[in-house]
Order: C-alpha cells, then structure tokens, then sequence
C-alpha cells in the first residue's frame, strides 16, 4: 500500500537500529521496509520480508521498488553489495565505503592516506612480526582480527606475539595497535548526504564495561572548543575521504597528552547516538533516512544542556522487561525508556533509558538509577 | 510474533491519530495493533485487522489477546463498546466516558452536574424553543448536531429559529449556545489513568480557520498562572467527574471579560496536543499509552519555552507530500515534519510542523514558513 510518490527505504538487518529508524520514518511520512533476519527480530512491525541477506537473490528480492538500500549492520557481503549497485540500487551507504566498515586493516591503511590521527598500528602476519610490534611499543598491544569484530569480540590485549595462535589460524593478516594511555573514550557521529552536506552532533563521552558501551554523556563533559574541533573535523575528513553516506561513528581515544585518536568507525547509527532520540532536534535515526535519501539534514543542535544515555544491558533474566516499567516510570517520570522488543538475556543490549535536563550530574543520576531498575 | 509478556495495546481506528501512537509503542518497546478502515489507512503499518469498528464481531475478533483497547476516533458505538466490556476487556476510555464525546447534549448535561464554567446552553426541540433562545441571547447563537459533527461540520451560526430545519429532520434535539465573545480559544490536555493519576500539559492557545484548527503556540502566549490553574481545574474536573481514561482534550474559550469557558471535549489525543511529540518531555502519544495501561505517567513538561504547531492543512494537490520536502528542509533544518501518509485534498489534514526553541516570534515565523512550503 504505497500513497503516491513516498520514498522508500529499504532497511537489510532487523535489530534495534533498524527498529530504532521506523518512529522518524513514520513521523516524517517515509516508508520504511525491513529484511529482517528472523520472524522475530526486533524491527518485525516494518519488516517486510524475512530472510538470509548474504543471499543474493533474496537481497535483489527485497531491494526492488525501494529507493534506497541502508543497513542495520555492516556485514552484508561485497559481492552482494556490488551486484545491488549494477543492477541500479541506491546503496548507502556504499560498497566501496563499506569495505573499510568491514575490514580493520583496510580502515587503518584507508585513515592513514586520508591522515587522521591514530594509534600506532601495523598488519602482522605472524607470531614474529606481532613480538617485534610488541617490544617496540613497551610489551604489550592490543591484537584485533580484521573481520568479525564487535562488542569487544576479536579484540585482544597481550604482551607476547604467541597469544593469538588461533586468530593466525584463521586470518592472514592481524591488526595491531599500540596500548594507549587515553584518558576517556569519546564518540564523533556525522552524516553525510550522497550530495556532499555533512552535519556533525556533539563529540560525546563513552564509558566501556567489558568492551560493551554502558553510558554516554552529550556534550562530552568539559570538552573544550578545540577538542569539538578537532573530533569534528576527523569525522568529516573520514567521512568525506571514505565516500560514507548516511551516519558514520567515529570512535576516539583522549589520550592522557590531549591528543585525539581514532579507535574504530561504524557507518551507521550507532549506540553513541542514542541520546540523540531525545537530547538532540534532529536524532540519529532520522538524520541518517534524510541522508541515505539525499534530503537536506536537520539541525543536529542538542535541545537541553545535557542528556545521558544508560544501557539496559541483560534485562531482568527470565521475566519481561516491561514488567519493570511501573516501577522505572513511577520513580522517574521524567526519564525516557526504550526497550527493542528482545528477551533479557545475560549482557545482551536490550533497551537504553535517556535523560535531558540543564545539569549533568542530576541528569546522570537519574537516567543511572531509572537504568538500574532493569538489573537483573 | 511476541516476546515475552509485553503489553499489547489495540487500537480501534487508523487515522493519525493511532499512526502517532506508533512511534512511542516502538520506543517504549509495547506491542500495537491498529484495527483499520481500509488498507491504505494512515495507521496502515501497525495494522493487524481492516474491518468495520461498527461491526461487533470484527471488533471482539481484534481485542482478542490485547492488553487493552483504546481509540482514534469517539465513533464505536456504543453497544459494540458495551459487549467488549461485558466479555471482561479493558477498553480505555470506557463507554459511560465516552458517550459524553459522542453526544454534545450528553455532554453539556454532565458538565452542568460537574460544575464546569460553560457558555449559556439548551437542548431545543422545534424552531420555536430555538428562536427562543436566540431572542434571550442578542439575537444570535451556535446551533450543534448533538452527533456526528467534527472539524466545523454539525455547527452552524444561525439568528433564526427556522435555519436548520434540516438537522431538526435528522434529531429530536439539537444543542444550542450562546455566541460566545472571546478573546481566544485555548485548549487544556490532560491525561488520565484508571487508578486516577492525572498529568496535564500547560495550556495552549488555538487558532481556528473555517473551524479547522491551524495553529497551537504551546504554552498559550502571556497566559497568567490563573489561566493555567483555572484551565488545569477545568480540565481535571472532567477527566474525574466522566471518568475518562487516556488522554482528554478540553477546548476553552478565554472571553473578553476574562472568562475560562468550555467549549468542546475529545477523548483521546487531539490536534491541540500535537506540539507535545517535539515539544514536551512526554509527548501526547506517548502518555495517552501509558495511561490506557494503567502505567505511571510521563512528565508533561515542555522541553523549550516556545512550541509552534501549524497544520498542514489540503497539501500540494496532485503532488506528492514528500516531493516538497528537500525545499522545506533546506531552508528550515530546524523545523520537525510530520506527515500522515495521505494524499492532498483541499482542507484535508495531511500533515503538521513542530518548531521549538527559546523565543516564540522566531519559533512561529519558521514553522509557519516551513508549514507554508506544503500549501498548494
């Protein structure tokens, strides 16, 4: 049932971030269809067709009468992504951005000629070559696998190039980084239009908790007007230097020496950006539909002086989230709940609460104390 | 597809009004199921049923397995309402509430008990009581259908007893009122649970053209905090006294001498409150949810000092909505657009605009120029 004239997204993946795109999709009028992995997923009101996207046919299947493809998530395979692009899809973003989405390796080397700054790194292709890394940056480095990474999965710390025998097992080449003294982590989200506009939000603070982000504060906290500058202007060097369509997440280190490095990138919306949906005039979600479909963005300007983002992380284990949101609404009225329709499951990202308001630390401990009523 | 006890909410009606439930279902992670007139409904993509809500069976046949039913519109009759109740559903606002929305006479009846400030008013039988009333009351008055009437339909000013011999065809009674001498019309939200939580949004002030409303500045401009109390006192006496569950909408006029009057009810988010998805800590839809569910309430604060709704009121005839969007948000990035997924017609509601921000000049200049890109 299509009124006339009304883009068409077409949204490959059915986890929260594609869930996460439908309420601005209805608001503004856009439809919005999903391939959704299973009957189940997360996004299942929009999806409108269930199925494997490594698989061609039923990629090209689903693309068809849509006007543009974007992703929930950066896996979908190059051959299939190219082949979109031949038979005349929209895809944004693209397979040639994409691919340094998809592989650590081809990033770092990427981000090098575009000349971000970045930690110390190099590709090693045995046990040898990662020691000589090692010795040369004070014993010890963080090993990542250059595909199959997320959540602190394929990232490892150590300090002796034998330790990651069974990663050389299965990739001929490994990324590894120098250690570095950061001080926090920060995020830089832009979206860039196929047309060249580009909007920046805030650089926010991130705090990790096993490598799985937990809190997000917007604006990062006393961040000075030069370290705005700088992170927006690495974001929009990557994000212009790699052709990224849509939104792109950069991931910072603050190092002890007040130098801003990139951790990792993600080329879509990401969990940094969450406090956008109700912290910033224009969110995440739908900044990247406008971008995807080439509209001019919105006004990324955040609305109030602070807003925090927690992450429900596991939910309560065997009993519905849901069940909790007497409690959570009735003690914190002002605090905004999101949960993605999955079960609580030990770690799993289940839901984010947001707070805004004119002081951080109240704004913290609200949005901390309405996220902890959903601790198992 | 389910996951594990979460609420489900239905919806009888799939106008816009339960197309912008959606987006608040998704964020707080309830289920939505819209029961729709037609396929191509402006709820269409939350709809699980298209039937006739008049139909009782094609109604029980949707509650089944919901948490609770609630409304897009007051229309269900009453005795499809009143064997939903008998079969032991939940169905917010309930029908003893409702019929005083479905039936001005009803409905004046019951605020005379209740106490509300009202215009002068009487159920007429014949031309003569009519003529009656216009003599006692300067020669004029406001004639009302007691049913069926919305958007300035059902209303007609008339200075003689004779000039709706047409209605007087179709009813037994019909409602007249004085002409009231008002300065403006404001309207009073305030939502409602079952157990008798009450929240209420500040008082707006409504601009009507040709019966239609065009324009709310959320709060009302220059209102003093007696208007707001009187309006919230107003407003909570009848959510109480009619029992009403859910978001009730109170039309006031502010008279010249400084009077709160009542003008109209509606039971279930209005026009009037369209400013709160952009503009309140807990938007309309939101809340109205929430209270169906017998959950805590929302905070109904405004995030900004100055919201500006504008209808978008016919659209770009023969031209698609959306095609008008890369003009509108080139030049307005702040502005929010809300579109229904209906074709223009002349006077149709096809969408709205929502600006915020800290000066309510400026915030009124852009929305009514971004609202301005869509005439036709």
């Amino acid at each position: 049932m299509q009124v006339m004239g009304v883009p068409v997204v077409g949204v490959v993946g059915g986890g929260q971030l594609a869930r996460m795109m439908v309420p601005p999709a209805i608001a503004l009028g856009i439809e919005i269809r999903v391939l959704a992995e299973k009957p189940d997923a997360s996004a299942r009101l929009a999806a409108s067709a269930v199925g494997d996207y490594r698989d061609l046919e039923t990629v090209r299947t689903f693309a068809k009468d849509v006007d543009v493809i974007t992703f929930d998530h950066e896996h979908v395979p190059q051959d299939v992504l190219r082949a979109l692009v031949t038979d005349g899809v929209a895809v944004h973003p693209g397979p040639d951005a994409l691919q340094f989405a998809q592989d650590k390796l081809e990033m770092r080397r990427r981000l090098a000629e575009v000349g971000v700054p970045m930690p110390d790194w190099a590709g090693v292709r045995n046990a040898e070559e990662l020691q000589a890394f090692i010795d040369e940056h004070g014993g010890a480095a963080i090993v990542k696998t250059p595909r199959g990474g997320y959540d602190g999965h394929g990232v490892r710390k150590v300090t002796a190039g034998t330790e990651v025998a069974d990663w050389f097992a299965d990739f001929d080449e490994l990324l590894v980084e120098e250690l570095v003294d950061f001080r926090r982590e920060l995020a830089q989200l832009v979206a860039r239009r196929p047309s060249g506009q580009m909007a920046a939000w805030p650089v926010v603070e991130t705090v990790q908790v096993d490598g799985v982000c937990k809190e997000v504060m917007a604006p990062a906290p006393h961040a000075t007007p030069r370290i705005h500058q700088v992170a927006h202007e690495i974001a929009e060097s990557i994000a212009s230097g790699l052709d990224v369509t849509g939104v792109l997440a950069v991931e910072l280190f603050e190092t002890t020496d007040d130098r801003i490095l990139v951790n990792e990138l993600a080329m879509r919306p990401h969990n940094s950006g969450h406090w956008t949906i109700d912290g910033s005039r224009t969110s995440q979600f739908e900044q990247h539909l406008r971008a995807v479909l080439d509209l001019p963005l919105g006004d990324p300007a955040p609305r109030e002086a602070a807003t925090v983002m927690i992450n429900i992380l596991g939910g309560p284990q065997g009993e519905a989230i849901t069940d909790r949101f007497a409690t959570a609404m009735a003690q914190f009225p002002e605090a905004k709940l999101h949960t993605y329709g999955k079960d609580a499951r030990p770690g799993r990202k289940v839901g984010h609460v947001n707070v805004a308001g004119s002081e951080l630390e109240q704004v913290a401990f609200v949005a901390r104390a309405a996220a902890a009523v959903f601790d198992d």
